[in-house]
């Protein structure tokens, strides 16, 4: 039943059906979040092993170094070595941070501002432009808000945000840069293809000191077996010796625990070296023991993926029970497009036209919360008001299949809302 | 003997006694390293039964909120309640950090400069200055010189800083603030008197965007039993209505792991607020677990002083050592004079006016590694070139004794050398 076709008594006569099932909805008082990608407390119970002193030894990093003292700026050896494994790049070209990435991207961006990438202060270039491809992330938007670089939307699809437009704006050398999350993006899931990835490679923007802050945020985070490829853009960058155009960055916010992970950094020789001229000055070094702790916890490579199958266990039900509703209440009815990750936090919805700021507002009357409408858009507008972020894994699976019908509901409420007028 | 009153030929007869003494020490290959304010091993051990995941409980904070995951920007109540009575304020003057101080700074006088503080952004306003009172940390120093804010100096004494100077230079409207350490200073030890503290409350800048980096690091951190006091900050610029120019900050970094300890930050309603506007674009919150287990070890700030006796007792040996080794073989010499701190982590040492490179060049080809001569001063630039720091905690005692024998040999031979010409 495609409520596009249906006529305009047939569809009052169902938005009062639906009115009457939200009424009751409404009636229940829920307290429903599904606003942020924040692990459940299941997840959370998995990395409580990690606390155990035994795995810190006699407090000794692999050079010998007591991680309890004062000491070694960029992080210890077995942490640079295992976020090298994970990034696909040698040790000397990681840093290993505190507990989130976001500030090293903000600190990243905040130094640029002041001291330049390389070329004069972005603060001394009015102007200057960030791209964002769309839907993306709401933090990296409010940094570059924050500091009051001018973002440009980027329209994405399944192979990532349209390369085209991308060569051709940045002719323009009032734009420094682009963030972006390449695998399981935040909202949508997708992946960048390697196609997409060979042309972020071969970017020759007309700005010297252009940055792509490339935020693998969910590098290692599948949840179906078959899982996606992220091709290595350092790997690809070499090509076209690009590679001081590129920042990566990861935590283990979704690995261990989000309020007390580590962070890290990967980048070229001359990046590495710029950045840690700047930072010794900002710190003599972060959390070793926690490093430690990671380091033995985690191991390596491998040990990271078996730990993140654990998650997988977990996080698989609840994309499913959102994806299994979406298809039952809302396919075939024209009023609603969603992604089908295989990896990640979120899942994109997008409603009709013009109707998600009203269905996140249905939504929050009836005690479900999401994520702001507009808000996976640079200056929280969304132009076509339809894109929606749902994020499944903080509820648990009853609370989350009960939000997810009422969810449903609203979508379409407020679809023949907006036909009706 | 005052080395002042000898003739030529005397002096001559004694430097070349000093100088075979110093080539036996020079045989020995030493390796001794007085550099930095570090913890020594033995202290690092008083903290480990923090690291027993038992005081973590259900990983709730007061509040309920699970510290292992996301959220809490400002810090968990029971770590915001102990820094509280640390630093004399409410709960809600303060902010919990990440494991440093120094990135706290860092990080609030860049964003002085990229956003300004509450007027134009500083990096906008050519030609800023910072007051630096001599001797002083050389890590404020580099980060006022690595964002290029000129640094005055300004004169100390046993009481402070010379407050008569600083009344006349802060109006330069130029001039944004000053940086200091007013109690147990570093590296003179001494704490700033009431009337100094009255004073700084009392200022007058006329750059209304004026701010004191109060960088209370050794709070606690008393070693004699008689131990200094220090006027509370905010208490005294109640008075003048002078709360906002001040940013206070502390951390735990030399009462529990200097590699992994915890920091806050206390100021006015107006500044807190700032603060929290912009930190919530840089972080979500920072390590939650660590300052659970802070909270739950040190419990409030009779727990802190209870913890900081046992530090007390490894340290005052190593500082009794060094003053009575000074006193045997400096005093009376006119070669030398130092400050007696009741606590910190150093003491201040001045030779003779000319002479504190060499000095410390002396002692490095011994095998005895100084804080390099002149960081105590901004630019690294000691105008009498006569101040070095002495960093007692980081050997052990038997080390330690025989560094500062070495020191001392090489201060009177650096004083002959430069009397002889």
């Amino acid at each position: 039943m495609n409520i596009q076709n249906l006529s305009r008594e047939q569809l009052q006569e169902r938005l009062a059906v639906l009115n009457e099932k939200y009424n009751g909805y409404k009636s229940l008082e829920l307290k429903l979040d599904m606003s942020r990608g924040k692990p459940g407390a299941d997840q959370l119970e998995l990395s409580n092993d990690m606390l155990d002193p035994a795995l810190l030894g006699s407090f000794k990093a692999s050079n010998g170094f007591d991680v309890r003292n004062y000491g070694i700026l960029d992080g210890i050896p077995e942490c640079k070595k295992l976020f090298a494994e994970i990034f696909g790049v040698p040790s000397d070209n990681v840093i290993v941070f505190g507990n989130a990435s976001l500030t090293i991207m903000y600190d990243y961006i905040a130094q640029c501002m002041i001291f330049g990438a390389g070329a004069e202060p972005w603060a001394a270039q009015s102007g200057i432009k960030f791209l964002c491809p769309v839907p993306g992330y709401d933090r990296h938007f409010s940094i570059l808000e924050q500091f009051g670089i001018e973002m440009v939307n980027i329209p994405t699809d399944k192979n990532g945000p349209d390369m085209d437009m991308i060569d051709e704006i940045i002719k323009d050398e009032k734009v420094k840069g682009i963030i972006c999350v390449p695998m399981y993006s935040n909202p949508s899931g997708i992946t960048y293809s390697d196609e997409t990835v060979r042309r972020f490679a071969a970017l020759k923007p007309a700005a010297k000191d252009f940055r792509v802050i490339w935020d693998n945020a969910y590098c290692v985070h599948h949840i179906e077996d078959t899982h996606d490829t992220l091709l290595n853009i350092f790997d690809a960058a070499k090509e076209y010796s690009s590679e001081d155009f590129f920042i990566e960055v990861t935590s283990t916010s979704k690995i261990t625990f989000p309020g007390a992970g580590i962070s890290a950094l990967a980048a070229s020789d001359e990046n590495i070296k710029a950045i840690k001229s700047r930072m010794t000055v900002q710190t003599i070094g972060y959390d070793k023991i926690n490093m430690l702790r990671h380091a033995a916890y985690l191991k390596n490579k491998a040990g990271v993926d078996a730990h993140m199958l654990r998650h997988a266990e977990i996080l698989k039900p609840k994309f499913d029970a959102v994806l299994s509703t979406f298809k039952s209440e809302l396919s075939g009815k024209g009023i609603a497009s969603w992604t089908v990750p295989n990896g990640g936090y979120f899942i994109s919805l997008d409603v009709c036209e013009g109707c998600a700021k009203r269905t996140v507002a249905l939504c929050k009357e009836a005690g479900v919360t999401l994520t702001g409408a507009g808000a996976t858009y640079p200056y929280g507008k969304d132009p076509e008001d339809k894109n929606i972020r749902i994020a499944p894994t903080f509820p648990s699976r009853d609370e989350l299949c009960k939000a997810v019908e009422i969810l449903c509901l609203c979508v379409e409420i407020a679809a023949i809302e907006k036909i009706l007028g």
